[in-house]
C-alpha cells in the first residue's frame, strides 16, 4: 500500500457498468515525509468519501476490487483507509 | 486507474482466439494536467468504440480482463470509461 | 518478494473494515547490500509482529494477501518473513 | 498490452513441468514508433510460432497465463497476437 | 520472465508458514547480453535446487505462485527454469 493525498475528482459518465456509483478522485502517491512522489492516479473510493487533501492509503494491482462491493470490477487502484498519523522509527 | 488519450489503432488478424471482435487502441498515458506521460500501451476497448484523442481512463493488471465480454483473456489493459471532466482540488 | 527494513507504523481508524485487528508498517526496500533502494511501501503484518529496524522480507502484488488470516483483502504489500541473514556467493 | 519485436530465443531443458512444449522468446518492447523502449523479456508463444523479427503484442502479470494451453502456469509474458499494423492518430 | 543470475541465499527460520520448505534465493536480473539489469529480488526455488551463478529464468506477480507445490501461498517471484543458451536473432 502506499501513502497518498486526495488532489481531484475525476467525472465519467460513461464507464463499465460494474462501476455505477463508485468515485473516482485522482489521489498523489506520497514518499515517508509525505512529499509528492510519481504521478498521480486516479484511485476508487467505495467507502470513505475521502475530501480534497485527505491522506489516505491506497492499494494496487488486483486487490484494489476487494475494496469494491462487488469485487468483479475492473479497478487496479482504491483507497482503504484514512490515515490518522505516521509514525517513523 | 490512469488517465490517458487514444493515440492510434493496432491491427492484428491473428490473435488469441478469445480477443475476436475486441479493439485494440494505442493510448497514451496522461499527467494530472493531461500532458503525455510514459510509454504509450495497447489497451482493449470491448464497449465503448473510443475515437482518436478521446480522453479516457484505463485499468492495468489482472483486472483489466474484468472489462471484456467473457474475462478469462489475456488482455492487460483495458479502456473502462470516457472522462468528462478531472476536477483538481 | 524484496529485503526490506521496518520504519514507521501507519496509524488509521477508519479503514477497510476486513482490515481491522492487522499492523500496517511502513517499510524500506533495501538493496542486496541492505542499503535503501526505492521508495517506502505500506506493508501489513499479521504474523510476525516486527519491531523497527527489523530485517523482513516482503511479497507484493496479489499474493501479498495470501499471507493474511482471510485472503480476500484489498493488501497488496506484506510480510512474509523475518530474515536472519542474507550470504551473497 | 504491448508492441514488442521478437529477438532471440531461451533453450532451457530444466524446466517447471507445465511449461513443456511451450516456445520461450526474447521480445524487446518498442515504443509507439517502433523503436526499443525498456528492457527485453522472455515471453511465452503457444500458438503463433512468431519467428525472428516478427512484430507482436505482449500481455503481462496474471492475464498471460491465460493465453497458454492450462491457464494454471507461473508464465508471466505471453504473445497474444501478430502486428499487421499500427495507425497513429 | 526475465533471465536472471542466482547470487545468494536468504535465511529465514521466521516466515509464513506455507513457505517451510522452500529456499529462498537472492538473484539478478540481467539484459539480453547477461549483464546485471536492475535490483536483485528473492526468488523461490521448489524445485531446481539452482546454485550460485546458475543461469535461470524468474516468473514475477501472482503466477509465481503456481511454480510451488501448493500454490496459495504469499510468493510473487519463482524461479521456472534452468537456461541453457540464449540464442539472439
Amino acid at each position: 500500500m502506499q501513502l497518498a493525498r486526495v488532489i481531484g475528482t475525476v467525472v465519467a459518465t460513461q464507464k463499465y457498468e460494474g462501476l455505477e456509483g463508485i468515485k473516482f478522485l485522482m489521489v498523489q502517491p506520497l514518499s515517508k515525509t509525505q512529499q509528492p512522489e510519481g504521478q498521480p492516479v486516479v484511485a476508487a473510493d467505495a467507502t470513505f468519501q475521502a475530501g480534497p487533501d485527505e491522506l489516505v492509503f491506497i492499494v494496487g494491482s488486483r486487490e484494489a476490487a476487494q475494496a469494491m462491493p462487488i469485487p468483479f470490477v475492473p479497478v487496479d487502484h482504491a483507497i482503504v483507509g484514512i490515515v490518522d498519523d505516521v509514525q517513523l522509527a
